[in-house]
């Protein structure tokens, strides 16, 4: 972060542990790593005095007056994962997560952290936050595909049905984010399908290549199979939400496989693990397409994941990313 | 294969190379490693004299007459992966795939294998050897799921689109394969989903585990997430053939990376594969559904993956798969 500082809200109750300890092991982390971020935290009461202290065990991080860089604010409410879009509109004034959002409205905040479910976060933000153009929000996340290199998948799972249009605006939200986020000028576009012979695929494959590629303002590359994900192909990879959630947690579930081994082979899985994946397993997703940075973290991340997430809304909002991707697409 | 002897039929002209030699090498390793096994192996006049001397260097493989344990008929046609059915129909009367599959059909042999496109492989098998009951054919394979443990996992292509009645019909095709196959008596099918809470996912995931729910002769489990495929969560895991099929590649694709270093951390990345992952990239995968054993090996498959689908077809034919299929689903 190069500007003076920024102020990152983090929802407290979405982790899937409903304790305090991985947001007061996050909150820890990250403002160890990023001396000019401030934290307004919103959770249950009985988060309070663990947090707070948290905040103050870092340097710089409290006064005699108490914690400087970390505001705490009750939300007595949280949003179980599978609630309807109609009542996390109509039933949770109070939640955490609902507030953490209005403060990034309010200008309080840059950016907001939630590691809670992606159903409620996505109508949450589009209704307090708006959306950019007339583009279907999808959560994007950058998967690692060679040393020091990512591609931009999307929707990892902010929409569970999707229409070609629907694919059509990923693709415009992911070139946008892969300008501005991923400094890559010209990004090149592909669409994830079983094969790559033009007939490959369903109706909605079909109709989505044929709105990219008539799209002059989109580098669309053709298709791209599961399998090539990490191997650079790309720079932007386009599929529905269903697909692409599947697609990322079933490569997690191979790499976990790895790291998950005792004795041994856990250690030779750890010299065996290229670097250039690592970052993986920890990088939040953007919910793209909202005016506001949005990071959703894993509900099962523990607190690497969720340290990084709060490091990633913060260089979001250091770079402006909302307001540069507004003018991307204007 | 506790049989006498049975024969299996190839398709030579499949592979994502075009030349004799991952068919001459594939013929060389089942022959050895199956010493009842017989193939008749259809190809282009110009595969004839390598794959015939192949088999000729097998113990028993020949007499001074010639090979005992390999026939080879000359198949001049091979039919494009992105062919339209009607075309792979109409066209191609004298294409290897086509006259491999009609040899089982004549009972010539007992199973086929082919490396070629998954299209022309699921509708030339359906048109000569018939589906089972209405059932509406999938290709599964064997998921590694624990050391010594496998789970099936269907569709993984052979439908790029799916209704939830079909989803239901891969239920009770691999029920049945996982008690005829895999010799586990009372199978826990489950479906692939993007989450476990009950409001996840699209409305074809929905009505699917509402007619799966209906089904009293299926243990239904519920939904599985996609990193949760190889933990043995389940035996069956259910999914429409274009999911299936991404979630597949992409669970390769982060294998492959760990394997595909250079220098000391391939060394490493061998030590640490779990030995019970490994067989995993050498499977084929089944084609349930229709009256005969049918094998699909990768189009990129290499040698030892060719002949372990063509091993695989053996011990289907020997085991009397089709047969016993049709039983379970009588």
């Amino acid at each position: 972060m190069d500007r003076a500082s920024c102020t990152v809200a983090v929802d407290a109750t979405g982790g899937d542990d409903h304790s305090p300890q991985s947001v007061v092991g996050a909150v820890r982390f990250a403002l160890s790593l990023n001396p000019s971020l401030r934290l307004i935290v919103y959770g249950p009461p009985s988060f309070r005095d663990e947090v707070i202290s948290a905040a103050a065990r870092v340097p710089g991080g409290s006064t005699r007056k108490g914690a400087l860089r970390l505001e705490f604010r009750e939300a007595p409410e949280s949003i179980p994962q599978d609630e309807s879009p109609r009542a996390v509109l109509e039933g949770y004034p109070r939640a955490a997560m609902r507030l953490a959002i209005e403060s990034v409205r309010a200008g309080e905040a840059q950016a907001v952290v939630s590691a809670g479910g992606t159903g409620p976060l996505v109508t949450l933000s589009r209704h307090i936050l708006g959306t950019i153009g007339r583009l279907r929000p999808a959560l994007a996340a950058r998967m690692p595909s060679g040393p020091g290199r990512f591609a931009l998948m999307l929707d990892l799972g902010a929409n569970a049905s999707c229409g070609a249009a629907d694919l059509h605006d990923f693709a415009r939200l992911g070139q946008a984010a892969a300008r501005v986020a991923l400094g890559i000028a010209s990004p090149r576009v592909a669409l994830l399908n079983v094969g790559t012979e033009q007939g490959k695929g369903n109706r909605l494959i079909h109709e989505a290549r044929d709105l990219m590629r008539a799209d002059a303002a989109l580098s669309f590359q053709g298709y791209l199979e599961a399998n090539r994900i990490f191997r650079g192909d790309a720079d932007v990879i386009v599929t529905d939400g269903f697909t692409g959630n599947v697609a990322l947690k079933a490569a997690e579930g191979v790499a976990g496989i790895f790291g998950a081994q005792g004795g041994i082979k856990r250690f030779f899985a750890r010299l065996s693990r290229p670097e250039w994946l690592l970052p993986w397993q920890y990088n939040g997703s953007w919910l793209l397409g909202v005016r506001g940075v949005v990071v959703k973290s894993h509900g099962s991340a523990g607190v690497e994941a969720l340290a990084v997430a709060m490091t990633e809304a913060a260089r979001g909002a250091a770079g402006d990313l909302a307001t540069a991707m507004e003018r991307e697409l204007a």
